[in-house]
């Protein structure tokens, strides 16, 4: 089907080592793991993603209920919270997900796709497990040396604030998030004409919006903007930016405030040959007006993480962001027939992003990636020994060696050594007439062809773990 | 959604143990990994399933292609293979497929469940990747100490000579298999009357039939059908005959052609006291004339495993089926515009019923699983310490630690030693004004309230790394 692919062996080694260092990470974190049906009840998913519900798949009614599959983790997150009446808990999630977008393939965009969810629920003092998860972009990025990142931060309710004293209506809050957060791809001309003609802003309250979107910085910034006459009067303002210092003092405490090289964004040079000249260095978590982020769930803190375009990656476009998430407070209630609220922050980390650049560069580097673990080929040197070879890989197979043999009754000695070479198979096990004679088995490095005879096969299993390879 | 059910943590972690083990044989035998998407086109998957395609979830239409969920891993793969022109490939594949079954929860049926499939093609020799399998099958179920359990084979071939024999039209060979497929749970009478009432066959048809499929042996009865006057004039039962003759070879060179101490099948006595008392012998792996298996696409070896009651285990119904494949040469063709073939053999292990199996034991048994794998809890006696724990966390996660902390700003000692013994974590660091004075961070045991000061956190590495934790 269109969007979708097969994953091939070689797709899926690199794959599970993606997965398996994010796992690591939140496991690290105390996160437990759940998993949740591919298939919602249609009702749950409706009404949950803005104008993007429209990309939900939906299954054919065939007698029964009508569902459609899932379009994210979140939702279902909250409705599994709110179903068993979990108040608190910290869970991963790694599964795929399903959305009628128009793909693009090369940029790691699929209609089937992974996602590698972080969240923490419950009631707890402002701002720590919203560090935690930044904490947590911050290790995976790293971990996986995919280069330079910034993270972007910013508060739903600053947003609010912002636009609320630029004279922009309540109604109009989530149309104008979504003009603001074209800033990352369009100039501030383009994203004002938008506002002004699509959204029906007056001219001077877009012109208002410009002054403080186009802020980034740190904690001065921060501090900046709680000086400022207008914002400070605004209450949803004040709480978020008082949350947004309280979040930058804990990130620092984290150690994780520090700066990169340089910056991708919307004030560098706009030609790439400049882009790669210029070197200025920008904080490595910035508090960034421009960010708004699609969804409607969000309620408080929201962030992104893109990487920094490198001069030796020749990607043809930028991948987009890696990592995102933010709080949301408000969704739990909306499957509790009480509406009781959890509150709830969370990321997501863009692992088919980061899948496709990690495998440009495993091909561009030419690298041979071995799709099998296998340790060592039982072979013969010539025919009716298949008993012979039989026994000796069950015997390997039970001590736990990973062993392969030739689907072959008699086959050629040199096949045998060419698969070994085509697979990556370090070590053959030899067997012939003079080996069982003396009971004995020839065990041969395929590289540099050294052997050594061993004794039958309790030796065979020394052997083996002296090599460390059990 | 009705057959679908949310995966707690207990239960992840307890899946995560059951898909380690069977991932572990996999890569012994030298598999390699795929994935395929859930979605399949509609046409990919209609006609493959015989009377079970009505049970496919299809997805609405929503312009572009015609789609539905796949119902098992082994029609995509012999699409893969197809698509790929792909000739050769040992692969593994764990993932979810969906069923619109009525479900039965507490023997682990559902309409989201996962499969593991284990499957070699290729133009290979006889019977030695099938052996394979069956070596597979015994492995994990050893593995996972399920219990004595028993491995039925068969071959298409020798079923569809048994009923050429006993006159049964080509056509009817399908409908005859279901029938015969049901000795499992039906006593001969009942099936014998379902073929003369509703298959059509002729009494003198189905009593021929029933003389042969209720017989099950080992290699003494496969030389007794060889030499089966009527029998041995089939061709295709003489080359099933032949194969199954080779396979056992095999069996016994790999060592699982042992015996167990009782069998569950036909012959037993019915009521369960009288089951319970019976000790009889019957060979592990069993060639069973009475095994058809459901789907159309088998052309040779077929297989099917089933755990063998015991005493202590308090089942209200028996689990059927925990693991069943066979051969299947004509799979590939259909797919490809050509309609080259390509022998393949496989295994499924019906690990939902194994789950199941072993989390009913697990609750038995009372024993309380880990859901998460945090080691050290960082934790405050007392107030206006948060920074502290932060710097503190922030280093141990750095240093590869699993590290909680709770997210309050003051939180009680009692309370974080309580959620350490709620959540079974290990070791608590308690840092408090004292400890930071003197630069040092004060570990306990929390089961045994032992404590070791310890110098701030160089050395706190060194401790966890002897406790062997890193």
């Amino acid at each position: 089907p269109q969007g979708t692919r097969d994953q091939r062996p070689a797709h899926m080694a690199l794959r599970e080592h993606l997965f398996a260092a994010v796992v690591a990470c939140f496991k690290r974190h105390g996160a437990a793991a759940i998993d949740t049906p591919a298939l919602e009840l249609r009702e749950t998913l409706m009404g949950k993603y803005g104008e993007s519900g429209k990309l939900i798949y939906e299954l054919q009614e065939q007698g029964g209920e009508l569902l459609a599959l899932r379009y994210d983790l979140t939702v279902p997150f909250a409705r599994y919270l709110a179903m068993n009446k979990i108040t608190t808990m910290k869970r991963y999630h790694i599964a795929k997900v399903y959305r009628r977008d128009s793909p693009a393939t090369s940029r790691g965009r699929y209609r089937e796709f992974y996602q590698c969810d972080f969240d923490i629920a419950g009631h707890f003092d402002p701002m720590i497990p919203d560090a935690e998860c930044l904490k947590i972009v911050h290790e995976i990025l790293s971990e996986l040396k995919l280069g330079d990142f910034l993270i972007k931060v910013n508060d739903r309710r600053v947003l609010h604030g912002v636009f609320a004293i630029c004279g922009v209506p309540d109604s109009k809050f989530i149309s104008t998030c979504s003009s603001v957060d074209k800033l990352d791809k369009m100039p501030w001309e383009d994203v004002r004409s938008e506002m002004v003609a699509e959204k029906g802003l007056s001219p001077e309250a877009a012109d208002h919006i410009g002054e403080y979107v186009r802020l980034h910085g740190g904690l001065e910034l921060i501090e900046q903007l709680l000086q400022d006459p207008k914002l400070s009067q605004n209450k949803l303002a004040k709480e978020g930016l008082g949350d947004m210092k309280l979040l930058f003092e804990y990130l620092t405490l984290f150690g994780i405030t520090g700066k990169v090289r340089r910056c991708w964004g919307q004030e560098e040079p706009q030609a790439p040959q400049l882009r790669m000249l210029t070197g200025f260095c920008v904080p490595q978590i910035c508090f960034d007006l421009s960010l708004a982020r699609g969804l409607d769930y969000y309620t408080g803190v929201i962030f992104e993480a893109v990487l920094v375009q490198q001069e030796n990656d020749h990607m043809e476009e930028p991948v987009g962001s890696v990592a995102g998430g933010g709080r949301y407070d408000g969704l739990v209630g909306m499957f509790d027939p009480k509406g009781r609220k959890v509150p709830c922050v969370g990321v997501s980390i863009g692992i088919e992003r980061i899948f496709s650049i990690v495998e440009r560069r495993v091909k561009a580097s030419g690298e041979k990636v071995r799709v099998t673990e296998t340790q060592v080929l039982v072979a013969t040197p010539h025919k009716h020994l298949l008993a012979a070879r039989l026994k000796l890989i069950s015997e390997l197979w039970d001590a736990g060696i990973k062993a392969e043999m030739l689907y072959k009754k008699d086959p050629k000695l040199l096949k045998q050594l060419q698969y070994c070479e085509d697979t990556g198979i370090p070590l053959v096990a030899i067997i012939g007439e003079q080996e069982l004679t003396d009971g004995v088995v020839k065990l041969r490095v395929v590289t540099t062809r050294e052997e050594v005879r061993i004794t039958f096969y309790t030796r065979i299993q020394k052997c083996f773990h002296n090599l460390g390879m059990v």
